[in-house]
């Protein structure tokens, strides 16, 4: 049915009425008072989001400028770093690292499966004489909706002293405690179209103050990228080239909205949404592809065979879209996606249709046994 | 008067209702059949608008973002370039291409006076080893109001045969005739915020065939800013990272638009404005900045030294914003923007408020000189 369109994916996700509106407003020059008073909001907002004193620069690009940005401002040619791959964007991470001359040392684990800390711990004590100069972390892995174990990890990488911990929170900040400053999280890249409700076009990226110190002896040129000049521009409320003015008038809006909401509250209900569409999963007999222990608060991955068919019919008949797998999960996993702007209610809506598409797709379930588990977990 | 704000600067420029509608519009998934589509009649109309069989490509970056992905694709460390500079964009460019180790000799002119096509022809017939790689031209430079003559320095530098030509149009594309096949402009950079009628947050690069064979020998390590990754998803109507889903929804309705006026019409229409802005100007006994033969179909810069006094009385008592000079022009000129989504109603009005501000703060003309004249250059 023409714009019953539901976002049931990991990105972009549901855009709130309120901002839909902010987005849609004419325009105002951002180099006027009236915009560097956005700008001072937005920068306090997106300070209490992370948690942190650090600055938090937004850049107009999408997460993997965010990622970028984030590496080659604090690292140089030629520098050792590792990198967890457990899916499609850690791999890029790595993938990144490797095209700007990089030492890149991948710590994998397959898709579905948590990085494993212990490896990080070998690794980073093996390096005696301190070469290793960052730690590259997805904390939530969208390909596989897998939740990587940051917290021990990170506390490896400050034992070990040097390195930098580089964090892709994408798909966790807003939807999982990412305390920056608690845990100590150098860099901290994040993009709009996720937990921030907001459209595509901005990334995020919060640096530490030894994260600045790399900064200053980094060799890799950069002017679009350098994050040098948005510190410089956010000390005056501003930024060094035209910001996606009506983005910001979006964000600005989202802020407000999570902070009324309060952030306890929203990591409760992302885990709420996420313990309820497991537990319905599990129910009608299919199969969680990533462990309790590690699921991503943001996207659950589900293994089946018929992936594609499933999603055709609740994209057809229900006009809710899920996410497909990628690379070679393709067919074989189907992702729903209960990050942002998701409440209990979509996720039950999603349930009940996702029980009809099963019986109409000849699945063996106990009838309604799916949303009965949903209702119950959202308790 | 809350929120009257009228936008008479040279970007962000006003954005139309329909276009403020799209993007107020629910996003739907980048990687669906549906937004494919999109991309598709996006792709089709930016060749129309550039005039050019090219691949055009749209990046989520700003238009200092797409001049810098337009150098760094197709030029390589050590690289010899010209770069023409007679404002503050053209010396953003010399920076970039600076701070990218490339050979950089600036050819410049005083701000306000046009860059001057000889001088080029003369660096190009001595390269007899064609060892320059590129010329960089700003073509409408926007901190003086002055539009270089492309069309001839790019006929020295098809003379020369080796070099590139690498255009900023970012205020020259949908406000002058910039045809880049049949000038055979090789990178044309442009951004979303002027002609195009949108808010800022795409920036858009043409691309030739010579230009992709620059790209296959081209050294800069690059990942988010890889054009090869946005032709090869443009060729399956998608893109290689998240596009910012609402700018291009603006972006859709924005180009229905333009088609709708006409080439023709466009080109028109903003140098009728840019007349009749001029010969106000004079009438009410301002000095032009640039020359007549030279004058910026985007935006008119005037000198005076009460430019800061002008620009507040008009925020303040008429809501309309004007731009102010920048570095050593501060204060000494204002630019007034008819670009983009500006009629003829928009100008009369601007002249109208200035006629009654320059009388406030005591200039001496003849009282609605500057009206009359605008309506005479607007018949």
């Amino acid at each position: 049915m023409e714009d019953k369109h539901m976002l049931m994916i990991p990105g972009p996700t549901p855009v709130p009425e309120k901002v839909l509106k902010a987005l849609g407003t004419h325009p105002i020059g951002h180099r006027s008072g009236d915009f560097s008073k956005i700008i001072a909001e937005i920068n306090d907002n997106l300070k209490w989001l992370h948690q942190t004193k650090n600055e938090v620069l937004s850049l107009n690009v999408s997460g993997t400028g965010a990622m970028e940005a984030g590496m080659i401002n604090f690292l140089s040619p030629g520098d050792r770093v590792l990198v967890g791959v457990n899916g499609k964007f850690g791999d890029r991470w790595a993938q990144i690292c490797e095209v700007f001359g990089i030492q890149t040392e991948r710590i994998t684990s397959d898709w579905g499966t948590p990085l494993d800390p212990e490896e990080f711990k070998t690794a980073l004590e093996a390096d005696t004489n301190k070469e290793i100069k960052a730690v590259v972390i997805t904390h939530s892995e969208t390909s596989a909706g897998v939740l990587n174990d940051l917290e021990t990890i990170n506390k490896y990488v400050k034992a070990h002293g040097e390195a930098l911990i580089i964090v892709d929170a994408v798909t966790s900040l807003g939807a999982y405690n990412v305390p920056v400053d608690d845990w100590g999280l150098d860099v901290v890249a994040s993009g709009s179209q996720k937990g921030y409700m907001i459209p595509p076009g901005l990334g995020f990226i919060s640096v530490s103050d030894k994260a600045w110190k790399a900064y200053e002896t980094s060799k890799f040129p950069r002017f679009y990228m350098d994050l040098g000049k948005y510190k410089k521009a956010n000390a005056k409320n501003s930024t060094p080239f035209t910001p996606p003015i009506n983005l910001m008038f979006g964000l600005q809006t989202a802020l407000q909205m999570m902070q009324r909401e309060g952030l306890e509250n929203i990591f409760t209900r992302h885990q709420r949404l996420t313990n309820a569409t497991r537990a319905a999963a599990t129910a009608m007999g299919l199969s969680l592809f990533a462990p309790d222990d590690a699921a991503s608060t943001a996207v659950t991955a589900i293994r089946t065979d018929d992936a594609e068919a499933i999603r055709t019919t609740m994209r057809q008949k229900y006009d809710i879209a899920l996410a497909g797998g990628q690379d070679h999960l393709k067919g074989k996993i189907f992702r729903v996606g209960h990050l942002g702007f998701i409440s209990d209610r979509d996720v039950i809506m999603t349930i009940g249709c996702l029980e009809a598409t099963l019986t109409e797709l000849g699945h063996d379930f106990e009838p309604k046994s799916g949303t009965k588990a949903a209702a119950a977990a959202l308790v």
